[in-house]
């Protein structure tokens, strides 16, 4: 059974057509290169109006002609083929991380023009401090790409509010209530580039993470993406899209309870995730507890090295691992679980265990171990869904930029 | 941050338009009665093509004169008001239970008409002998109504998949890949009445009972409503609407680890939280592991009369409860987790336990105590939302019935 959608808000209009429109021819084109013919074909639009649509979309830089289209088989010459703009507006992705920045410039297509990434300690700086780092990174991966960004985006290792302007905390930070766009801004206004009238948006790296994975990988509409980088986070992509919660907050994977008896966690609750599979834990297992650097090469090498104390550590964690996400596929039914972010690389060692706890006691439903898999994109996935997610909103709404 | 809508699959048309303003009239005309002056302010349509989509409306028998409508203080006489039509066509919901069967109808405006509930004991027996049960009940009901119903919807304890037509598994029946939809129209063919003739949709108990909730009580667009009836069940809903999951068996609570090394569960896994909060769980530790009949009452009464063992036994439930519940409001981020079914009627006794581990567990962004909350539904929950799930489809998009 589907329950019906909700009452809508507004009325059908010809203007509100135009621009569902306007959407609808943009992303056949965005599926790849089309001839306005075969753009009709698709969209059940008259050739007219499909003719009139992508001159506004080529008049807004949005769309090209790439060249002749591929002949087709049918009589007649074939037309020539649409495709994206390689050198329309782009987008801009920045990430903070406790241990790094990082910049990436897409252009309309998704590909990667640029990608800036300097490591640098960030855990209790200032907020304004990072920013001008960020935002001198930022400023070079886009004079790398050469390309007019239309919006930038933000990830971040910590709970943002639905606005997508406000971190309300970042506990591996040491951040609270920082309001992110204001400061990138700010950070960004000195120069003449244009950079700091760009819309900002933020959100937390594991939803970026996710959303990556579902436009960039060949995954489902529905999955648990599972990412560890600063502490344990997830995303929920249900339909195609995150869930975010009532108020943003979704996703705080590494706060369920995995043995509600077990250690103190710094949130102040007992046995979460996070105790377990969070990064001070694992190494904490591994016996690397004062380790400096990054924890998952140190892991990943000593395990590959077969020493006993890293591959055990790594076996607890994808235990608890497996535990919790057996509470949330019982609760979600996802048709996947990703493991991703610094998971990916450390999961010839997560996954025995994950899947042995995934498979006892996910029962009364169908389930089965090639369910679990990992992300391609690893740690490179929240600054990536960063920069496309600019892109993804100009194709899904094209008409501010195409002048509809 | 929000992700852009996916891309749309079909051009806007013009029939696509009527279609979709019939139904803004008709949400506005359910939201109360309005004269057609009011609609048109209202949805942003103009005055006539108001009148041409009421007139439509009217002739399909969804919505009627309802006398002149309440004056506005504006000059000139008010219009007469429209409002949905008690006499048009109704919702039927169906309910089959471990132990009863239960039939009701609704009318266009969600008022209960008629509601019929049988004890009868359904563990074990063929699906065909409790499809005859269930038939006899729906006429009763449907003949003390005086409404034609549009359609059926039948509330189940057990994993209906996304078609809504096939039942997977109800362990508490008994019954495992039973078609409902088939079995339940072949029950109602014999006669004469058209009953056979509904379009019959089944869905999951605690999926209904959570929709009742957010049709027919004041909760939030976000919530996670647990009830207990045949096992331990959850709904989630997510912006208004129910999270299904990829094939439709979300909202296994009773499934998801409390304590991973704790007792089998029925399932075959360790520590499942039905193992604490389950019907058969709860009666076990309160020393009544034999009881015949209701659970509920029978705990509810010797928890209301003092008795240290029924409380104690519900006190452990609850905290199994918080639990998971702990998990689930980290992981969704709802604005309120709501007991309904069975627990409601259980609530004074649960609640304590289950308020103190979402407090300790649901650290890391706000939670206060007042966002569990207790369902005013109750046990009539899934039935109600089985019947007006009928109506709030054809309100959703009454083309259809309005000839459209």
């Amino acid at each position: 059974m589907r329950e019906p959608d909700g009452v809508r808000t507004g009325p059908a209009s010809q203007q509100g057509m135009r621009r569902a429109n306007l959407a609808l021819v943009l992303g056949v084109i965005a599926s790849g290169p089309r001839s306005r013919a075969e753009v009709a074909a698709e969209t059940g639009l008259t050739r007219a109006a499909v003719s009139s649509l992508t001159e506004q979309l080529i008049a807004g830089g949005l769309v090209v002609e790439a060249g002749p289209a591929t002949p087709s088989g049918k009589v007649g010459r074939p037309g020539t083929a649409l495709g994206l703009n390689p050198l329309g507006p782009g987008g801009l992705g920045a990430e903070i991380g406790v241990r790094h920045l990082g910049a990436c410039v897409v252009d309309l297509r998704g590909e990667v023009r640029a990608v800036r990434r300097r490591e640098v300690a960030n855990h209790g700086r200032e907020p304004a401090a990072v920013m001008a780092d960020l935002a001198a990174l930022l400023r070079a991966a886009v004079a790398e790409a050469g390309l007019r960004p239309a919006g930038l985006t933000l990830a971040v290792p910590g709970l943002v509010d639905t606005s997508g302007a406000l971190l309300r905390r970042a506990a591996n930070l040491d951040w609270q209530d920082v309001p992110l766009a204001a400061e990138l801004r700010a950070a960004l206004r000195p120069a003449a580039d244009g950079l700091a009238e760009l819309p900002v948006e933020a959100d937390n790296e594991a939803n970026l993470g996710g959303l990556a994975e579902r436009w960039l990988g060949d995954g489902p509409e529905d999955f648990l993406y599972v990412s560890a980088e600063a502490g344990v986070g997830a995303a929920i992509v249900v339909g195609g899209r995150l869930l975010r919660g009532a108020r943003g907050y979704a996703g705080e994977f590494g706060h369920v309870p995995v043995h509600p008896g077990g250690p103190r966690c710094a949130c102040g609750a007992h046995g979460c995730l996070e105790r377990y599979a969070g990064d001070a834990a694992v190494l904490r297992a591994a016996g690397l507890a004062g380790a400096r650097g990054d924890w998952v090469p140190l892991l990943a090498e000593r395990a590959a090295a077969g020493q006993e104390s890293a591959r055990a550590a790594l076996a607890g964690a994808g235990s608890a691992l497996g535990i919790a996400a057996a509470g949330a596929v019982n609760l979600l039914d996802p048709a996947e679980v990703v493991l991703g972010g610094g998971y990916a690389r450390l999961a010839p060692w997560l996954l025995p265990a994950m899947r042995a706890e995934l498979t006892a006691r996910v029962t009364v439903r169908p389930w089965s171990e090639d369910r679990l898999t990992v992300s391609r994109l690893g740690r490179r996935g929240p600054l990536l869904g960063a920069a496309v997610s600019v892109v993804r909103a100009i194709v899904a709404d094209p008409a501010p930029l195409a002048g509809g």
